[in-house]
């Protein structure tokens, strides 16, 4: 990262603390339990997140110009962070989870404090997940509302809150595609789809096309941004599922068999089920959606998707897709250092072992 | 309501049906299962919605000006209606219901879709509950989008976001604290904060100042439409609970012992509390939070609340309400035919029977 990302992202952070506190004291108004809701919010924010988007965002609107006001370009790249704690928010009720980053979620802390109150465990919970469900609608609105805290013109936040938006669209589309393939089955809808609407859009697409906007790129220019946000979001789902079973535990920290005991139904596991001879087939079976499934099947598992080719179709899928991304990268009116820039993301995102 | 708002009323719908058909076409494109999600919204928004606040928005508006264009306003006064509707599609799923304007509800809808798919009901209601998640998180970020629809200055628009960002701020609080109330007990919160933050705020405060954004209002004008709205909101909500218990249940179209039965509190049960006799208590609580209390034991709950004096307190805090809301019509600076309208409005609030 740049010294001017670095700079960059750590103003958004700022920013979006300052904002969070500012919500907090205003709920505290209304009411102490309002003061709680942003609090566990503030809380969660306070641990996680790499700031990738804003960084993207910045990063991008550098490349058009570079005497861009930090007051206006500020808020808009904490749009996007704010947008993905929501989408977290929920996506973490619809999974069940109560931990992100580490640390209990907004529906974690809330079943701590609810189950306090309550001997019906159930009703602790449902009420739980109804305080996240707040949560997450109070961060969405957030998204949108500090468009308007940038001192941008007026028409470029409303492009802003267009593209933020379209994406909104797209990422429920893909959530809702991913949350269904546990009912209507496996081949209900490819990984590949999902991950374009679910993971592209609004990690990399939204980023790209507001840092575009905010540097007034021209149309040919945000047209090739938004095929590269698509390109680098599916690769960067492909490397994480490859990462969530052939993944160095300690690098990425988080377990390498889970996936597979769940079942996770991703790309390298589709080209699997493609290539595999039956017998490649039974042996992966032993472990695969299976959570009782020894350490030793779980090995057999990853030694069956080598052996099939199933990885090697996840690496030639990226290859591909990488050589798409570098063709448009180089389509781009940047000059050779943005490119750089963006091409190094890129490559980040492919070659990343945590 | 004028010919002018009854006009605008069907404007704003037709905008809605449109926009709503264009989303199913976009998802249908994108998968046949995210049409259907967007097919469920529409299902839902096809059969009800009074469009009150809409009609607010533009009654507003024409308070300042006569000759504003349908273009610039419709959008924005659609967008109350979309804000609304994720509103309910998210309270839908905190309350268990599903049931919206006697049809199915979105996650009505979804729970009859997925119980077809699999035989773990429990597992099909939580992906019901999921795909209603991501419903009202579309519907949300629907109304925050079709704002920048309108051809009106972008700087209008984005105080129009900015409006409708601190309506969501105070609905989503207002929410909470009713949700909590379940758990902490019912002295936790008034029923009047409550209904100032989850009713008010968005049913009233919202169209009338986006009303007066869209016509230009001095800002005199907004903090007396804010007051009027909160007091408004208060009054729809008094009354709103006054139906619940004595309500003509032929003209209603709804249960008037249910409220009783399932102990909602309420600011008239709370003055209840105040007020009444151990007596007149003992006779209330034969039905009150009893679900199987009888028709009779209903009947005496009434009566007690009418005897406490309950029932008169509401009376008069309405009237107390009115006469302070009036006042403020009075200081508006509109003329006398506009004042008169949002004077019908305040007294159709208070007197309706439906």
């Amino acid at each position: 990262m740049s010294q001017q990302s670095h700079d960059s992202v750590a103003a958004v952070k700022e920013f979006i603390a300052s904002y969070i506190a500012e919500q907090c004291r205003k709920a505290l108004a209304i009411d102490p339990r309002y003061g709680d809701l942003w609090q566990s919010i503030q809380r969660l924010l306070s641990v996680g997140g790499k700031y990738i988007r804003p960084s993207i965002v910045c990063m991008t609107a550098a490349a058009y110009r570079d005497d861009i006001d930090s007051r206006d370009i500020v808020p808009i790249a904490a749009s996007t962070e704010l947008l993905h704690a929501a989408m977290l928010v929920h996506d973490d009720i619809i999974d069940r989870d109560d931990v992100r980053y580490g640390v209990k979620n907004v529906s974690g802390q809330y079943v701590d404090t609810y189950t306090s109150l309550s001997d019906d465990r159930t009703h602790a919970r449902h009420l739980a997940s109804s305080a996240a469900i707040m949560a997450g609608d109070a961060l969405l609105s957030a998204a949108y509302q500090v468009i308007h805290y940038s001192s941008i013109d007026p028409a470029t936040r409303a492009e802003a809150a267009r593209l933020m938006a379209d994406t909104v669209f797209h990422v429920v589309g893909g959530e809702l595609l991913d949350t269904e393939t546990s009912l209507r089955g496996r081949d209900s809808a490819s990984p590949l789809l999902i991950a374009e609407h679910k993971t592209s859009r609004y990690s990399f697409c939204l980023p790209l096309l507001l840092g575009a906007a905010i540097g007034g790129a021209p149309a040919a220019d945000r047209r090739l941004l938004e095929e590269i946000g698509i390109e680098m979001g599916v690769m960067f789902q492909l490397r994480d599922d490859e990462l969530g079973v052939f993944g160095d535990t300690i690098q990425t920290g988080k377990p390498n068999d889970s996936d597979l005991r769940e079942g996770k139904w991703t790309y390298m596991v589709e080209q699997f089920y493609e290539l595999a001879t039956p017998e490649l087939v039974a042996q992966f079976e032993q472990a695969f959606s299976n959570r009782k499934a020894s350490a030793r099947a779980v090995a057999k598992s990853r030694r069956a998707l080598e052996q099939s080719g199933a990885r090697e179709a996840v690496r030639n899928e990226i290859d591909r897709r990488m050589t798409l991304a570098t063709r448009r990268i180089a389509e781009l009116s940047w000059n050779d250092a943005s490119r750089k820039e963006l091409q190094d993301l890129l490559l980040r995102c492919t070659t990343r072992h945590s």
